[in-house]
C-alpha cells in the first residue's frame, strides 16, 4: 500500500510523495482503522495530491484526461472504484443514496502514519506550498477549474426569496492562480436537476458525492457574476488526524481532531497543530479550496483540486511543556502573523453525544455555543501559553482578539478567535 | 444653544466646531426631542469633541485640569452638572442608582441638526480625522490615557475560572498614538470596590456611569500585561441619528439608527450611512475607542476621549435610486477597501418589541439571530445595489463575504458581513 515513499532514516529528513488514485483515498469519512498509505518520520516533508469531490460537477473540465481523477471518480454500472462515500451503511439502508450514504463527502488522501506518534502527542503540520491541479483534458489542458454548490446543507437553503423553492445551484469557475492578483471568475452555472448516477439511483438533490453531471442533463447559464474577480485564498478545508472515539466518522463536522475546519487561514505558510489520538496519528488531507469567505455560506467554497506540500513534525507528549501547543485539545492554527484558535458548537461532539453524535451535532449547532467555546479556548491559551492572569486575559481579549464566523454549514458550526503574534514580540521603538 | 458654529450659507461649505461641555452632551440616551446644538448644511465639515464615559475610572489622568471634562463629570453633593445618565427614570425609582438609572452609559456630543434632513433621507458621515484628547493635568500633560472595564455586562462575567466570583476589573492604559506603530500599554489595574458617589449612593458594581474612582478606594496592581503592546484602531463606538419610535432610548443597544455600533472599522477614512428618521436627523457622536477587538468581550473597548472631524452629506430620498445606500434600513459602513454591513440580533428592536423593547432586547440577543440578519442584509445589498440575481448573490457570499462577530455585550448583539470593493472594480491586468 505504500506509495512513492522511502523508509525514513534516522537523522535524515526525507521527502515523500503521495500521488492520488482510488486506492489512496478514503471518501467522506475518517477512521482509526485505515491502513496507512505510507509512514513518514518527524521532520520529513511530503507532497500530497488532493482532489475536490466537486470535480464531477463538470467532468470534462476536472476529470477527463486526468488518470488519477478518472481512477478516483471511476464509476460505471459494473464498477465503482471508490465504493464507500461517507460513514453511513455500505448497503445504503438509510436513504438508498449509495454506499456510505454520503454521510460525509470529502475525498481525503491518506492516511499518512507518523513514526512513533502516540496518543497525547501533538502533530505539527506546516503547509509549505499549495499548487492547483490543472485540467488534463486536451481541450482545456493547463487551465484550472473549480466548482461551488449552493446546496441543501447551505445556510441560505430555508431562506429563498424567489422560486423555485428550494433549489440547488452549481457555479463553475476558472481559477487564475498565476495572475498578478490571483482570482477566480465564474464560467457558468446550472440548477441541479435530478441526476441518475451510474448505478441507476436518482438523486433529486445533491445528496451523494461524485455523481457525474453530464452536459445536456442541466441548463447552463453563462452570464454569471460578470466582471467580478474573486481573490484567491488557497487552502485545504480538511486536515485531520484520526479520532479515537469511534470508527467511521462522517467527514463533515470538524472537531478536536481537525477535519473539515474550512478556515481559509490554513493556506501556504500556515501551520496547524493537532492532538494525536491514535498510534501513528493517521494524517489525511483533502477538500481543497481555491477560496472561501468566513461563513462558507452556501455550503461549499470554490472547490478546486490542489496539491500540497507539508512538513510534519511530531512533538512527543513529554516535550510539550512550555510550548504554545502544550495541553492542546483542539486544532490550533498559526499563521505568519496570528494565532487562530478554533471554536466549535460542540468541541468534541463524539464524546459529548455518544453513539448518536454524528446526527445530534447537526441538529444542535449554534454560533452562540461556538462563540462560548472560542472564548474559553482563547482565555486558556492566554493564561497557559502566554502566562497571563485570568483578569489580564479577559482585558486583552476585549482589546485585541477578533472573533469571527468560520462556517455555518458543517454540522458543527465554528467561531474562531484571532490574536496577533505581534503583541508579544515587539521591540522598544 | 449654538456652539462654535456659523450659519450655513448656500453653496458654501462651512467648517463647524462643537466643543464639549456639560450643556452639549446627552449622557446615556438618544432622543428625537433634544434641542440641536447647532445646525449644519449638507457638505459641511464639523469637528466634534467627545469624552469617554470611563474618564472617571482615573479622574487625575483623564479629567483633572481639563475644563470641558470637569464640566461634564462635575458632580458634588450639591450639584451634578449632567444629572440624567441613561434613559431610565429621573427619580431612579427602579434601582436607585441615580437619575436615568444608567440605562445607557455613553456620553454623546450633540445632537447636530442637518438642514433639510427629513425621514427617508440618508445621512452620510465621513470620518476625516480622529485625534486623541491628551491629559491636561499638569503632571501628565500631553500624555493620553484610556480605560477598559471587564464589567458585569461583559461576556465573560458568568464564566470566571477563579475567585472572587464575580468581580469587575478596570485596566488603565497609556495610549501612544504618535509611535511608529501606534499602540496602548497597560499602566495598572484594579478590582472594582463598592464606590460611594458624590450623592451618597453606594455602587457595589459598575452600574452607573461617571462615578469618580478616587485613589485609596481601590488597590492598584502595576504588573499588568507587561511587555504587551496593543495596536490602536481609533474609532467612535457611537455614531447615531435620533430614532423615531420612542423618546429616551438607552444608548447601549445599536439598531437601524446606528448608535453603539462598536465596530472598529469606523475609523479615520471610513464612512457610515444612516437612515434619517426624524427632521434634522439629529446626529450625535460618542463612545470614543482607542482600540477594540471584534467581540468587545469584556464589555468595553480601550475607552479614550477623542476628537473627530466629519464631513456630513445629506442624500435626499428622491436622489437615492442607484446609489449604494438606496433603500437603506440599517447603518452601512464603507471603508477604503470594503463594504461592511451591520447585522443585529434584532434589526429594529424598538419596533419589534414595542414598549418593552429596551429590556426585551437584552434578554433575547443571540449571534445566531445576528448572523441571519447579516446574511439577509448582504444578500439584499448584492441584489439591489450590485444587481446580482439571488443565485449569484448566494454564490458570491460563500466565496467572498466574511462574517464576523461585532460585539456580544451591547444588548443587541452584532454580526457584520464584509465584502471587498475590489471585486467590483478591477482592471484587466
Amino acid at each position: 500500500m505504500r506509495a512513492g515513499s522511502d523508509e525514513p532514516r534516522t537523522a535524515e529528513r526525507k521527502h515523500h510523495h503521495l500521488p492520488i488514485e482510488a486506492s489512496r483515498v478514503h471518501w467522506g469519512y475518517f477512521s482509526r482503522s485505515l491502513q496507512p498509505q505510507l509512514e513518514i518520520a518527524s521532520g520529513d516533508t511530503i507532497t500530497i495530491e488532493t482532489l475536490t469531490q466537486h470535480a464531477s460537477d463538470d467532468p470534462e473540465l476536472m476529470i477527463t484526461g486526468d488518470a488519477a481523477a478518472e481512477s478516483v471518480f471511476g464509476w460505471t454500472r459494473a464498477r465503482k472504484n471508490v465504493d464507500r462515500r461517507g460513514a453511513g451503511p455500505m448497503d445504503a439502508s438509510v436513504f438508498g443514496r449509495g454506499a456510505g450514504e454520503g454521510f460525509g463527502v470529502h475525498i481525503c488522501t491518506g492516511p499518512v502514519a507518523v513514526k512513533d506518534a502516540q496518543p497525547g502527542d501533538v502533530l505539527e503540520v506546516r503547509i509549505l506550498d499549495i499548487v492547483p491541479r490543472a485540467s488534463r483534458h486536451p481541450k482545456h489542458s493547463g487551465r484550472v477549474f473549480g466548482s461551488s454548490v449552493a446546496a441543501w446543507w447551505g445556510y441560505h437553503y430555508g431562506e429563498f426569496l424567489a422560486g423555485p423553492k428550494p433549489r440547488e445551484v452549481v457555479t463553475i469557475y476558472e481559477i487564475f492562480d498565476e495572475a498578478v492578483a490571483p482570482h477566480a471568475r465564474a464560467l457558468y452555472s446550472y440548477r441541479w436537476e435530478p441526476q441518475t448516477d451510474p448505478s441507476g439511483v436518482v438523486h433529486a438533490t445533491y445528496d451523494y458525492p461524485g455523481i457525474p453531471v453530464l452536459p445536456g442533463t442541466v441548463k447552463r447559464r453563462h452570464d454569471v457574476l460578470d466582471g467580478i474577480r474573486i481573490p484567491l485564498r488557497p487552502h485545504f478545508g480538511v486536515i485531520a488526524v484520526a479520532p479515537r472515539e469511534v470508527d467511521f466518522i462522517d467527514s463533515v463536522p470538524p472537531s478536536y481532531f481537525g477535519g473539515n475546519l474550512d478556515n481559509w487561514r490554513l493556506g501556504k505558510g500556515a501551520t496547524v497543530y493537532l492532538p494525536v489520538s491514535v498510534p501513528g496519528a493517521l494524517l489525511s488531507v483533502g477538500d481543497p479550496h481555491a477560496t472561501q469567505g468566513d461563513g462558507e455560506l452556501s455550503g461549499t467554497a470554490i472547490e478546486c483540486s490542489m496539491t500540497g506540500t507539508f512538513e510534519v513534525i511530531l512533538h512527543k507528549k513529554t516535550d510539550l511543556a512550555g510550548r504554545p501547543f502544550a495541553d492542546l485539545s483542539y486544532p490550533l492554527i498559526e499563521t505568519e502573523t496570528d494565532w487562530v484558535l478554533t471554536g466549535f458548537s460542540h468541541p468534541n461532539y463524539l464524546a459529548e453525544f455518544g453513539a448518536q453524535g454524528q446526527s445530534e451535532v447537526y441538529a444542535k449547532s449554534s454560533l452562540d455555543l461556538a462563540m462560548k467555546d472560542a472564548f474559553r479556548k482563547m482565555r486558556r491559551f492566554l493564561m497557559n501559553v502566554k502566562g497571563l492572569s485570568e483578569d489580564e486575559a479577559i482585558a486583552l481579549m476585549s482589546a485585541a482578539v477578533d472573533f469571527g464566523v468560520t462556517q455555518v454549514v458543517d454540522g458543527n458550526w465554528g467561531v474562531h478567535a484571532i490574536i496577533s503574534k505581534r503583541l508579544f514580540h515587539q521591540d522598544d521603538s
